[in-house]
């Protein structure tokens, strides 16, 4: 049996082995967004603190991160960041508005040039350091520490459109209008962003995973154009740090083949892809994360545990795979159910992914 | 060869001989939003009117109805209207905010009940008086014009948020929490909806369309369980009336089987559906209407050609294949991009759905 209170080492961790394919002993199950507005922790945190005080000084986003670990007995930690400091560490105004979310100048006509890992280690050292902070503190201390990035379409849709519609249409627009400039914008970004999940590899970080939360918005004739090169070129990049990265989109149910192809160990599906199909679909060589649809954290813990059954037995018994939500823990969900999820999952696992 | 300047009787027009599955002369394109914000013929309206004057002053919303008729040369019509009036109808607050949208004020705690025929006629006869009026003035007179309405589960997302994120997790989270309310609303949106359907194919709409623009929010799992049955309950009244019916929805390419479930002569698809698989998973007793990528309308013509030829390869030569946008006309496309993409899909339209 090897598990995560039992083992000291992360890369034995089971999460860490789900990543690989490996046999587990219980499917590892960590949320998206699992630190957050929905803990009483965090929100006595935000009463003190900015939102932005909270992702640049070290010691904050450390204990944030710290604190769904601690309350909820998930298998892994992630970091607590964000997307969009990049674009800031790339020369974009960008500022955190309590009520109107993040605000980003428009890209306009400038043209960003690649960050070197020189530039990244002194513009988002603070994430750097709290790595560094968290790798010291994680109690239990095999439990493995994600770090992580948006990937460059969805980083580039912020870029365009300062702050993206739901389906990015200027964004997608600007790319189609302008192919050339296009291609150089998401190479420059796909290289910032493998540099940085280079460096947060180094720094500790035991996994890394890429958001590509707008891939889903493009025809799939254009995310194999756009968007799947731009990862792919991250994503090669940021595994030479020797890591299993994590790739997550939403919205991409219709073009599932083509995510196996951005390279990445893991592919995150949202929670409107039928997850035995995407199984399926996405072949034997890469493991699959998800897919919990986040609202039915809403409903009642029957309706949940239903669910999130239904999750288990859609995922099978074969290797690789790691119970997530579809997309981020919503605002207004009760923890108890978040915790109660995790018990369900560590208990009833003999229905997924284990070892015989 | 019948086509729609040479008929008088819009019965024989191509765009509902395509709905009905029976050759075609030329491939029919109507696009969704064709009347709108990107037209200059619209703009100098909305300086002297509001949204709401045109939407409920009959002289005014047919004049905005047939500007797209005039100026592109598309296959149909469709009236100028919103799919939210019908919620103030069922006693809901709205308000039209130029800068915000509309402003809509949750349902909370009420329980709406369905609108009898006549309530409906007497709350929402502005749009009924439009299609009267659109239909005496209709040039050619043998361009048929369609009503629409808001599908159930979307009509529902709006009473519930108010106005919704773009996943509807707070609707999807009180659905899923309160399943019995959840179906009483959708079952008392569906019998409005229906029968406002009804009403519009009575006064003059030669076919109707359903918009579910949130379903795909939705896992397959709970469509199945609350969109589904509530759109084909709708569907079911509507057909009544003897018009083809269209459902329309988004982000749906993972569920392409049950939405042939809905009833619907014609299913839209949005762009980011693969329009060849989409006619294989729909099956032979559906026409197709899509879908075209609305940012494709941003590119430059020779972008834009080339990505509408390829919609017509993908839809191939079989019966029942309407040309449209996979999702409205965004506001910014030049007009002078539409009128050139109608006469492309009319002239090559020997690519796709024609008589031999």
């Amino acid at each position: 049996m090897r598990g995560v209170v039992d083992d000291a080492l992360p890369t034995d961790a089971r999460f860490l082995r789900a990543c690989r394919r490996l046999p587990v002993d219980a499917t590892p199950i960590w949320l998206m967004r699992q630190a957050g507005r929905y803990m009483t922790e965090y929100q006595e945190l935000r009463r003190r603190y900015s939102f932005e005080q909270l992702l640049t000084q070290p010691e904050l986003a450390c204990e944030v991160t710290l604190q769904p670990v601690r309350a909820l007995g998930v298998d892994a930690a992630i970091v607590f960041s964000d997307i969009l400091p990049i674009l800031r560490a790339m020369g974009m105004s960008l500022r955190y508005d309590d009520s109107a979310g993040p605000q980003l100048e428009p890209l306009g006509d400038r043209e960003p040039a690649a960050l070197s890992f020189s530039e990244l280690e002194e513009r988002l050292g603070y994430t750097l350091q709290t790595l560094r902070l968290v790798k010291r503190e994680l109690t239990p201390p095999g439990v493995p520490l994600i770090g992580f990035a948006g990937a460059p379409f969805t980083l580039a849709c912020y870029a365009l459109e300062g702050r993206p519609s739901s389906a990015c249409t200027l964004a997608r627009g600007l790319l189609l209008a302008h192919p050339e400039r296009g291609r150089r914008l998401l190479a420059a970004l796909a290289d910032t962003v493998g540099r940085h999940l280079v460096l947060q590899a180094r720094t500790g970080a035991d996994a890394l995973q890429l958001f590509d939360t707008w891939a889903g918005t493009l025809a799939a004739a254009d995310y194999r154009e756009l968007a799947l090169p731009a990862a792919r070129r991250a994503i090669a990049l940021a595994r030479e740090a020797g890591v299993p990265v994590i790739y997550f989109s939403t919205q991409t149910g219709g073009m599932l083949e083509l995510l196996a192809e951005t390279g990445a160990d893991v592919i995150g599906v949202d929670w409107r892809t039928d997850l035995a199909a995407a199984r399926r679909r996405l072949g034997g060589s890469v493991a699959v994360q998800g897919n919990l649809d986040p609202a039915a954290l809403l409903a009642s813990w029957e309706t949940l545990a239903e669910r999130a059954r239904a999750v288990l037995r859609a995922a099978g018994r074969g290797p690789g795979f790691i119970f997530n939500l579809g997309h981020g823990v919503l605002p207004g969900t009760d923890p108890d159910n978040v915790r109660r999820l995790v018990e369900l999952v560590h208990e009833e696992s003999p229905l997924s992914g284990l070892e015989d």
